[in-house]
């Protein structure tokens, strides 16, 4: 596990870093961001990854979130992944933002082409965890995981999927039911085929009740956002999961949009609540 | 003074927007970036200019430093203009990233054919002010001004000939001393000519003596900054600005590069700074 690092530079006090490795999933090299809080320089630290949404690469999250400077208030190591392999030319890979490069969507594809190199459940499931694990003082025991929109749909799956890897969850708008949405039916159908079944196991909606998830999650969403209503219909997860004994505070917050704006506005609350699930003392 | 608005987004409470006038100053269409604190919409509120260094325009700093938070905090509007006409296409306006579009060093040019565009200082001190506060609530009363690099040099030069326009002033490694080095060199002889006596009333070192200003100058510098000795020099202005009776706080941060990783870091710092100097209570 050979990594070559792009950019290391000092920001709050610790190290925003970006670096690329030859990935065993995707079969194409891979560039991923993480911060080192300045408490990492005494040992392992917990992290906190987050997953982009569509047409992002690592580099949205570490330059637009100011996340750096609450990850270093709380001794937090953040890990920005990429959201798709890239320097393939499949068939159609570059044609719509929504699709292919950009757009990963954070599945195992099953259909090909897309089959060879689409990994990206597995990819951050396994392989960059074990990547990030080896190289930087990572404490593989503390991990939480948040995102943005398909990256919130993202560390909804992983996290509902792998209850005992991931200690908290939270969202900024995401899409939670993306079997029934068209971004996500888009997604699915090429990534998965078309048949229904197969895409349960990536929507969020349909995994919350037999989750055994068992921390309170953190949604925000603004009103004012275009895809609120076609896209990413939080309330529809909310209610299955509060059914379902998952406990969701959805707070709609009025005026906000999509961008960056709204998600750097409530950063601090949603580090802070991941930091709290982080550093509690957990057994007997 | 018709204007132009490209896009507007809640941020912090308040309202991060960029709008577009045509101006009479550079006789082209210019943007800027205005953020409105929550505050705003009871009334007047003290204003922050930001200057940017080369090669950004209005949008670097809104997307990168993370000011809007603690503007929202103090109750301040934040402006940020573009740092050079665009549009145009004068010979060789666009062969250099530190000269010409992107670089307009916040002078009023007297060499042709850039005399007849590239007029920033007027632009900032009359036209600009002028219709932010015909358009905004912004309280003419209260203004300071920082910026990073070649836009802390305006906005030291800016202060320093205006010490009545503006309370408080700031800059995150700023060229103090143009004059003596290959950027600003550069600048001035094709904005100002060869005639170095034309280039003092831009050069914040030799402005200082006479200056008459009265409040402290914030300077924050990255000591990994790979321009610090050869372009940048905060030691020679605070230097002559400790002989002249003007206050500068110059602090070294080891590790610390020119980036908005650095910027981001200290912004907290420096917008409290302007914001006692704006919310002081003057006069007897």
């Amino acid at each position: 596990m050979t990594l070559e690092t792009i950019s290391e530079q000092k920001c709050f006090g610790g190290v925003q870093g970006v670096y690329r490795h030859d990935s065993a999933e995707t079969k194409t090299p891979m560039r991923f961001a993480v911060y080192r809080p300045p408490q990492a320089e005494a040992g392992p630290v917990p992290v906190l990854w987050w997953l982009s949404g569509l047409t992002c690469t690592e580099e949205n999250f570490i330059t637009k979130a100011g996340a750096q400077r609450y990850a270093a208030e709380h001794g937090l190591m953040l890990v920005a992944p990429d959201t798709s392999p890239r320097g393939l030319d499949l068939p159609g890979e570059h044609d719509d933002y929504d699709f292919g490069s950009g757009a990963g969507f954070y599945v195992d594809a099953t259909e090909a082409p897309w089959s060879a190199h689409y990994r990206m459940y597995s990819y951050l499931l396994h392989e960059l965890p074990a990547l990030v694990a080896a190289q930087f003082p990572m404490d593989p025991a503390r991990q939480s995981i948040f995102g943005h929109s398909m990256g919130g749909h993202g560390a909804l799956v992983l996290a509902l999927r792998n209850p005992d890897r991931y200690r908290s969850v939270s969202a900024f708008a995401p899409i939670v039911a993306p079997s029934r949405v068209p971004w996500g039916e888009k997604a699915f159908t090429g990534y998965l085929g078309p048949d229904r079944a197969a895409w349960a196991a990536y929507d969020a909606t349909a995994l919350v009740p037999e989750s055994g998830w068992r921390t309170p999650i953190l949604i925000d969403q603004g009103e004012a956002d275009t895809f609120l209503d076609t896209q990413l219909t939080p309330e529809v997860f909310a209610d299955v999961a509060g059914h379902s004994g998952v406990s969701v505070t959805l707070r709609l917050q009025p005026g906000y949009d999509h961008s960056y704006y709204f998600i750097a506005t409530f950063m601090a609350e949603h580090v802070a609540h991941h930091a709290a699930a982080l550093t509690e003392r957990l057994g007997p």
